[in-house]
């Protein structure tokens, strides 16, 4: 296991419990157990090395891949477990194949909570990889039936994919119970506790789900989240997610709203309102802010 | 129980079988266990007679509350279950009030899946009221803690505005999960089984809901929904939760956005797009689609 | 005319200028040339009084119909020239005709500008009432052939039904242009000055325009439009806009998003986006604003 | 000039016109002045040779490039007069500075009204050589002052980024008159005739425009739209805007939503609608289109 953070070592963690043995790399000395990839390479049982990257998408992952495909060799695989643009994986896989090197991109799912519940899984690769990979990904995916948990998506690229769909819907589905949230708490003399009735949406209703859940766990924390700011950062996948329904033509209104929401919360100030602000002004013949609509 | 239809008549098989004693009425005399509303009321033990409601939202909820107005006594309760607008609610219990009839609005979620499973809840009434009824609502919610399936919201209205919101919820999720269907479905190279993935996401991951399990069920029964016509209908709800956040002045995106994709949908040719074309043409000065932009 | 404003001002000036007499009534008696409207309405030739009313929508303008008809007579035309609902116009209309007192509603667009330029109006009610009010409308109207800045739309509430889809394109033109402006800034290591190109735009291009006008006109006055707040207010026909959409299930994905970054732009703190970001913290297990995804 | 099409072809009648000497070269040797691109060359009078190449973006635009390559020299200067994406520009600059050649974009706008109006022009590029070029654009902007027509942006790049943004502007403003045309038409009984009233918008209104007249052009030739089809193509153009935006973390609700409205037109049947359906079908527990929801 490369890289060690919070999805890497509870992975680890997660791994070990179902019994299989792990090394873990860290960039960080005092969170490894061996000083360089090269030392992870030689502790590793032949042949069939597996080595299962977790490290952040982009710079650090290419260059953990282009070390690894020095000190790995035919026949070895590496699990790009991160957040890698499926593209990227493509290439990436290209280039370890030059070396012999199987390459199986994954998206994981479940944040903080897999290591209890275990993670959802998307793989992408080749047949052969997945098969020998299996214990690995039956050890990390949830209790219950195998395929409600992990599936083999497709070729090189295809789990990312899967993944970058899957945090697309995921920033729709966030920004649909934040909406609600705020036009029960826009009545509150109809609706005195928000908190109340999303606790009792966890059952029996069309829209209980996980996410619910965990509003309810953040509303009773927090109510009325007066101790967090309203600012909400956006991943790569979500952009991604947008770029690729531009290059398949496939609208996708909620999931471009709820992106560019996240970016309209990070804004102190918005340049297009200030620009409809001074437009109303010239034509309105209004000086100040409640200037009136021609 | 008055309406025996879907809701209705499930909702007053489960009453039952909790040992609640119903008697049904229903528009449609074959199905109906009474002649007529005054038949009901009579039926009924007294004092404090319960009748719920599930009818039709609109003028056939509005003709059954004007004839329960006329059969019922003081101290007696009326439920408007159905999904009445929250202030249709305000003048129904004011008008029922002068005659010292009680009433509650309660929005039921859950579909035909609610006789097994239980009804999530929703209410809106006076505290006395509401206590009367528990038994009813115990026997209608799921299994499990009580204000995890049941709440009262508020006062009168209260239920409905929660319901009305629960719906709007429940319109971007549809469309979020719809969209990542789409944009699946749009890579068959990396993607060959879309349903896979879909059932592949019900464990461990953050986009797991009922929603997804019903998504999962709706794909095994046809695969890329052959079977079925991108016509979509809209409830009221979904409408009333914009015209409330225009009211609140809340912005809606995402609800906002998965009603109008619904509107989309029932166009045989939309009129704005054939404007859009029209104008391409003008300063294109193309004949055909296939206009290129200036 | 009553009510002096900016608008019923500006209007009044626009008549004289074009000889036709004026009688001014306001509010503030410092502005008003008669005390009353009872005086206003014993001022005015007989037989076949016009009286043009330009005051607030909502109460002041439903209180100066009310008083006007009292004061007037069969025969005898009240003309609502503010930003009335059309279902309003329609109301107020029967209410004076069983007086007698014929009622045309128009719409005026313009703004501070139509004193000089004239003002484009869009006009309901009937023909005969509209013939009357022929030089009137002239009068007003800008220069050219009358049907390009004049049109009797239809019935009572026509005119008001056409200038609310007037101000809910002009909700979505003003967007489109302030997004554009953003997209520009952002990239100053490319645009410099952004103004510079705005004011290219205006001959030749495809998006010249009076707006695009005034966008320059803005823009020279403030550049990077420092002195301005980005709060945007919004008057009611943008909010009838879409509430006509939705009843009418049309889809107006354009002009509800410019209506709903304009409540987002007075929002200190979006409570929806704090409900993202509670969420992202639950599953992420983050407790600051610089949260991953999970 | 490379490429006598609709836009190149009427560029050079302009230009000429002006009594600028133009030599043109087609792909299509019936109308090419020249048989190749060398011969192209070979006929411009030196040094300081310009080359206009107005063919399509991508790999048309990139083959001629090449060639110019080969056969201008140091001190002679491309035109990419295109619609190419501004990093593209910024690749094909440099390729062509190694040999000396130097490189301007210029975003066209205007279509075919350009011959005779002259065409909106944003130019990236060299001080030096814009200030080479300048009769060339005098000749082809509109009459006027020359900075309400002509732009020098800023260095290579820049005149097609300004030209992205117009388009992505112009995708909005066209959805918002398009959508303000939908809710007049929905309501025929107050709105019998919407071109009057589109007419009637061209003088003293707020949303009057180049657009709005080229509306009107449409709606008097084929009123109601009756003889085109609801379907729109998009150009990269629009496409490239949202991208920016997205690596700008720009919001651009507006401007996507246009984007994908065009998308959704061109859809027989939108994938993302069925499944939607299906789900409500799912927990609503119905066959049939006209579905109840849950």
């Amino acid at each position: 296991m490369v890289g060690l953070g919070r999805m890497g070592g509870n992975m680890a963690e997660r791994l070990r419990a179902a019994g299989i043995e792990v090394t873990g790399y860290d960039a960080n000395p005092q969170n490894s157990e061996v000083a360089t990839l090269a030392d992870l390479a030689a502790a590793l049982p032949q042949p069939r090395r597996v080595v299962w990257v977790m490290v952040p998408a982009g710079a650090p992952t290419a260059a953990v891949l282009d070390e690894l495909g020095r000190v790995l060799d035919e026949g070895d695989i590496v699990i790009e477990g991160g957040n890698s643009h499926f593209e990227a994986d493509q290439t990436n896989a290209a280039k370890l194949a030059e070396r012999g090197i199987g390459y199986v991109d994954v998206g994981v799912s479940g944040g903080v909570w897999g290591r209890e519940n275990g993670y959802g899984l998307m793989a992408g690769g080749s047949d052969a990889d997945i098969e020998t990979l299996m214990p690995v990904f039956d050890a990390l995916r949830p209790e219950g039936p195998r395929e409600e948990g992990f599936v083999h998506v497709g070729p090189v690229g295809a789990g990312h994919y899967a993944k970058m769909v899957h945090n697309g819907i995921e920033y729709g589905l966030m920004q649909a119970y934040a909406e609600g949230y705020e036009l029960l708490e826009a009545r509150d003399d109809l609706v005195p506790d928000v908190g109340a009735v999303f606790t009792a949406w966890q059952r029996g209703t069309v829209v209980r789900s996980w996410l619910l859940d965990l509003m309810v766990r953040a509303i009773t924390t927090d109510p009325g989240f007066e101790e967090i700011s309203d600012w909400v950062d956006d991943s790569g996948e979500g952009r991604w997610t947008i770029e690729e329904a531009i290059n398949s033509a496939v609208p996708l209104p909620v999931i471009s709203a709820a992106l560019f929401a996240r970016f309209s919360s990070r804004q102190p100030s918005s340049p297009a309102m200030r620009a409809v602000a001074a437009l109303r002004q010239q034509f309105g013949g209004h000086a100040t802010k409640a200037a009136q609509q021609a």
